[in-house]
Order: C-alpha cells, then sequence, then structure tokens
C-alpha cells in the first residue's frame, strides 16, 4: 500500500500470469480441452482479436492453435498471428443459411482436435457485451445459432459461469498497455470537454465535440478503432447522473456544475470516465459538492494496493461524503473492473464487499454526490491499475486538463 | 405505380391499419393474450416507448392497457401516455437480484389478468436489436432471466418468429413521421459530409464531423435522442464497402470517390443512408462507377409501389449495373426494411424475391458498385416509403445537398 498517498506510477507487475496460462488454468480447472466464444469481448480477451462484424467465432483449443472463423465481409487487416483463420459464408448473397455452414465447420474442427462435447464449453449469454467495430447494431449470433451449437458443448452457459468471469480480472501487460492507449485517447475527448465549458453552449453540443475528438485518432499511433460515447449533464441535471446519464439541448449557465460521463473504445479496450467542472465565476450552493466529490474520490484511490478489499475502499469514499452529512446523495458504486468492456465483470467496489485487489485489475474510482435540493451533481471517475506495490491511475495524464 | 420516374410526394395512405389493429392481430392470430417485450425495438413499436437503459420490459394485453416495467435508475420525461408504469430495483445498490423482483411482478401482473402460460408469448432473441439510448454497451435480459420468465410463457422464442416480424413491416402515419424526422437529422450529417470533402483530410475527420453534427440536434423540434454511426471511405477504400464500413485515417486525395455509411437514430427510430461524392477535379477511371450506380438506384427507385415484388425492384438495379459488364461488382442486396432499427426484419429486395410492397413499408435502395482494379467504389443509399399510389423517398430533403 502506498505511505502517503502518492500514487506510484509505472510500476510494473513481477510476474505476472499470462493470458494462456490464466485460460489454460480455466480449462483444466473444469475438464475442460475447447472453448468457443464469439461475444467481442471474450474474442479480444482470449485471441487478441476485436471483431468487425460481431459475427466472429473462435474455438479456443487446450492444446494447439486457436481457430477463428470470421464472415466472408470481414476485414481481415487486424487479425493477430497465431491464429488459424477460416471464413464462412456470412454475407454471401447466394447463401440462405451461413450459420448451418458454421456449425458444420466448428462439429469438423472438434472431431478433428477429438474434443467430445462434455469437454467443450461456452458462454451462450449475450448480457453487457462488448460492441463490436460495427457499433449500431449488434449482431451477437441468432437463438437458432445457439440451439446448434449445444449439441456440440455439453457445457454451454459455462460450468463455471464465475471461473469464466474471473479471467477478466487481472489483466496482462499488453492489455494494461492497451487500456492506457484508450486512457490517453480518452484524455484527447477530456481536453475538448474542458475547452468548450462556456456559457451558452448546449450539452448536446459539448459532447459532440468530445465524440468528434476521440473519434479523429483513428489513424494515430496504430489506433484502426476509435470511439467515444460521451453523456453531459449542466445544472440541475447534473443532479440525475447518478441515475442516467444523458446530453440535452439545455445550454450552460453561469456556475453550474457540468458532468462528463464518457465511454471510449479504442481498438476494443475500453476507458471509463467522468469529469466534473463548474462553468464561469463560482457558485457557492454547487461548487462544494464537487469539491466533496473529488475528496472522496482521492481517499479511494489513495490506498488501492494489492490485498485491499473492495469494501474497505468503498467505505473510504463513502465515510467522505458521510463526514458531510450527504451520505444519502451517494446511491451508486464505487467502482468496477473496467478494460474489456465499458463494464467488466467481476466483484464491485461495494459496501461490505470483501473481495481483494491484486496486481494486474484494473477498476474505476467513482464516487459521486447528487443534490437536486442544490441543483447539481458531481462525480469524478479514474480507471486505476492495481500495480505490485501499490496503483498507478491510468487516466491521469500529464498535461492533461483535470 | 409512378408513371414517369417522379417521386410522389407525401402521398397518404388510405386506411392504414394502426398499431393496435397490426399487433391485436398478430395476437389472435396466434391464440396469445400477452406478449412479453424488452428489446429496445419490441418496446418501440408495441408502445411507443424506447428505453434509455435497455432494461425496461413490457407486457402488452390483448385486453387491457400494457404494462411498462422500468427500472428505478430510468429517467422518466419521455414515457408516453396509456402505459401502467412499474419499477423494479435495477440500480438499486441494495438489491442484489433485481430480476427475481421483476419476474415476480410479471407474473403477478399475468395472475392478475388470468393469463395462462399458454396463452402467453415472447421473443427471447436479442439478435440485431435496436440500441438503447445508453448505446455504449447493450444490456439484454441476462441469460438466467429468460429461463425465469419461460416458465411464464409457453411460448418463448415466438410460436409465430414469422407473424411477430411481420409487425415491423408496415408502418403507421405517426411511425413514418418519426422516421422522417429521423431522416431529416441524416441529411444535417450528410451536409456536413459534403462540406468536408477536400483533398487532406481523413476520412475518420469526415465521419467524426458528420455525428458530431447529428448529435447537436438533440434539443431541437422534440429530439431528445439523435445519435448517428458514419463509416467514411475514400479512394482504393471505398472498393471494400460492399464487405464492411469504417473510417480509417487516410487522407483523401483529389480524384477519389468518397463513400459515406450513415446510421441515425433519432428518438429510436433509423435512418440507413449512403452517398458518394468525388473529391476534387474529375477522374475518368472512377467517375462512371458513381454515375452507374447512381442511375441503377433511380431505375430500381422508379418502379416501387404497391404490388410491385422485391425480386422485380433488384432486378431493374441489377441489371442496370449489368449492362455495364460490372454485375460481379454488385455482391449484396438491393435494399431491406429499415425504421424500428438499422435493419429491420423482413424480406430482403433479392434476386428472386416474390415479396411485394405493401403501403407503409419504408425500404432502403442501395445498389453498389465496387471495382478493386479501378481503385474505387460507389453505393446510394436512400429510405422509401410505399405510398397508396407511387412511392415517397424519404431521405431526399429538398435543399439538401447530394
Amino acid at each position: 500500500m502506498t505511505q502517503n498517498g502518492e500514487p506510484i506510477v509505472n510500476a510494473t507487475l513481477v510476474n505476472p500470469p499470462s493470458r494462456a496460462h490464466q485460460i489454460h488454468s480455466f480449462l483444466l480447472r473444469n475438464e475442460l480441452r475447447a472453448w468457443i466464444a464469439w461475444r467481442p469481448d471474450e474474442l479480444l480477451m482470449l485471441s487478441g482479436y476485436f471483431p468487425f462484424w460481431g459475427a466472429s467465432l473462435l474455438i479456443y483449443f487446450a492444446d494447439q492453435y486457436p481457430v477463428l472463423f470470421v464472415p466472408q465481409i470481414e476485414p481481415r487487416d487486424h487479425i493477430p498471428a497465431g491464429l488459424r483463420v477460416q471464413e464462412y459464408p456470412w454475407g454471401d448473397l447466394k447463401c440462405a443459411d451461413p450459420y448451418s455452414v458454421l456449425v458444420s465447420a466448428i462439429a469438423n474442427e472438434l472431431v478433428k482436435a477429438k474434443v467430445p462435447p462434455e469437454q467443450a464449453g461456452m458462454n451462450v449469454s449475450s448480457s453487457r457485451t462488448s460492441l463490436p467495430i460495427q457499433a449500431a447494431e449488434q449482431i451477437p449470433m441468432p437463438e437458432s445459432f445457439s440451439g446448434l451449437l449445444s449439441a456440440l458443448t455439453a457445457k454451454p452457459n459455462s460450468v463455471s459461469r464465475a471461473g469464466f468471469a474471473d479471467l477478466y480480472l487481472r489483466k496482462t501487460p499488453e492489455e494494461i498497455d492497451a487500456i492506457r492507449l484508450a486512457n490517453r485517447v480518452a484524455n484527447v475527448g477530456l481536453r475538448a470537454f474542458f475547452e468548450n465549458l462556456q456559457p451558452g453552449i448546449a450539452e448536446a453540443e459539448v459532447a459532440a465535440a468530445v465524440e468528434s475528438a476521440i473519434y479523429r485518432e483513428i489513424g494515430s499511433d496504430g489506433i484502426f478503432h476509435s470511439r467515444g460515447w460521451a453523456m453531459v449533464q449542466s445544472g440541475a441535471n447534473s443532479a440525475c447522473a447518478g441515475r442516467f446519464n444523458r446530453s440535452t439541448g439545455r445550454r450552460l449557465e453561469n456556475g453550474d456544475l457540468v458532468l462528463i460521463e464518457l465511454a471510449t473504445c479504442v481498438n476494443g479496450y475500453w476507458s471509463d470516465l467522468t469529469r466534473t467542472a463548474a462553468v464561469g465565476s463560482p457558485n457557492t450552493t454547487v461548487e462544494p459538492i464537487l469539491a466533496i466529490a473529488t475528496a472522496a474520490q482521492q481517499s479511494a484511490i489513495d490506498v488501492i494496493a494489492p490485498g485491499v478489499s473492495a469494501g474497505y475502499i468503498d467505505a473510504l469514499a463513502r465515510d467522505k461524503i458521510a463526514a458531510e452529512g450527504l451520505s444519502s446523495y451517494f446511491t451508486h458504486h464505487t467502482g468496477h473492473h473496467v478494460g474489456f468492456r465499458y463494464h467488466d465483470p467481476g466483484f464491485l467496489i461495494l459496501p461490505g464487499e470483501s473481495a481483494v485487489l491484486e496486481p494486474g485489475m484494473v477498476i474505476t474510482i467513482e464516487p459521486g454526490v447528487y443534490v437536486p435540493e442544490r441543483g447539481g451533481g458531481a462525480r469524478i471517475e479514474d480507471n486505476v491499475l492495481v500495480t505490485e506495490s501499490g496503483h498507478e491511475v491510468l487516466s491521469r495524464i500529464e498535461g492533461a486538463p483535470a
């Protein structure tokens, strides 16, 4: 644990478990020799491939190279090495049922690898998946496809759902670098947020500028996909930000608190940030709210280190807010895992949560205070890496506005 | 059918079937007295409500007002009249399993209405759903929830999937107005596209400007939700636009064809458009491609009217391209239904498709020609309403650039 609350920057992980090691341990524990995946976040975690259409499918074998099935119309320029790629006729005008072709191909691969159904598993749920690059419509595999696949896997829905979800928790150094990049790009968006904070501009106009700045990063630094979802709430609207985040046509006014919730996906990896700022001259009714949220967040971040429980971190933030008599205005969790999705699975930073932090975890810390009676709310959210000896705030970029 | 290819503008529908009439016919045909829905596009169609979180659920009863279950943290300001609204503790920090609370509440409503399982139906598939307002993460109901619900419905997955999907086909006058609005907003984005077409600007920069212009429409004209997904491809990249659409960092060059694929969602209703334009001075290698795509699209649009088959429309576009010796460069369908989603279910405008158009249908017409050997591709896509006597191109706005 850090001694003086100073974040330890760029601390390295000592012998972090590799992704392959984590996956193999999972398969071994569950007596599985193959895992079938199609959710964009699962594909990314298991193979490094982030799908374009969301209709790609991977067989991860315990003892041979993975097979990646991609639609005939999938772009091919970002498929990592080490995968055996097969195409199937999704997008082919002449094929009436590409999924049956895919199922036959999967069955064939499993037979060749001598993997019987009882040694194959998959997660059929599409709950809270990451969105693929083509993000305007989610194309999960159709229900009929789940039925076809279940004949090949005796363990659909995961024999050990918790065990599979645990794979999201400890990021590898390469994945941390990718999440760091997502946070760097998110900060480009945040710069646009701070630059646009002026009375008279509409919430939606501020949010549009932020998303635009993020999209424009495509093409720089190996970034092939960059998309932000920015939601800006000002004045009385910011007092709703603990329940939902959306932009309206309301124009910023002098003295407003303005809150931005910003989800950013870069090459498939996610950042989840919030900033709150005051517009124009200080407003003594709402500005203390911002100071309290800021202090609560920092006190929670300060203690982040391996072995610290989620409940303890939550309590530090919650107590700070309670000490100001505002506990009933902080109604949500203090944080969650992040990186493969806007919200990764795993334990939350919640009251009473006994799960402890481990090196390689990346969590959000996002306490908030939302006071309708005072016409404002505030939340500060950062993405924090647990290092061997403390933590690093991945989302605080040198020289970035705060 | 139109006689001279001129679109008939603002033609009205004669006695169009109301949404309630269509739904009741569907229930009656399937001996159902209740339909349970949670997909954002289903909710919108059945109740006019477009969910924020995507975790709302509706029971549509054959003989009483619908019940809408919303998360405790759902915004309430856009819920239409005529729904009985109940909240459930999704988002409540103190509730470990909000879905079990929801299932009990649903069971209770079905019992009160004396609807036994064999008279209740639902569609559990999450394939190709519309994204809710919070569009950065799809939150379909969890798999466990489908299991819980199936005890209440003897007809999950729909006894008559085709029958339910048919509900998407004929839009009501109110829905058409909403799709018209989405197309008006999309044209604001297209204006930004044409204004940004200059050598030196990156594809992603053009796309960012388009999305930004669309987002900024929030707050005007009763628009509470407006989001665009713009994908811009230039030069050689435009030749890939028949397989996938994405923006890269490539900078536009003099003589490029530049194609934009643009999905727009306004208040839950969708527009799906494509434009292609040449940058700078004419390039005689690729410009004929654009002319051919444009002519093919217009010849297909010209014949749109009730009773015309999808296959006939497709053939007109396809023959025009084949006459130029380019048939192998048009590899996808000519169109699809649109409005409740980026791609509504229903028959496609495909070779040999015998389904015929009816008044109230809204379809895309989007032939394309993509010629890698010539370094360019072109597609023009519009959204066309079938009227009683012909058609109206909803996406061609007076004064808009083309």
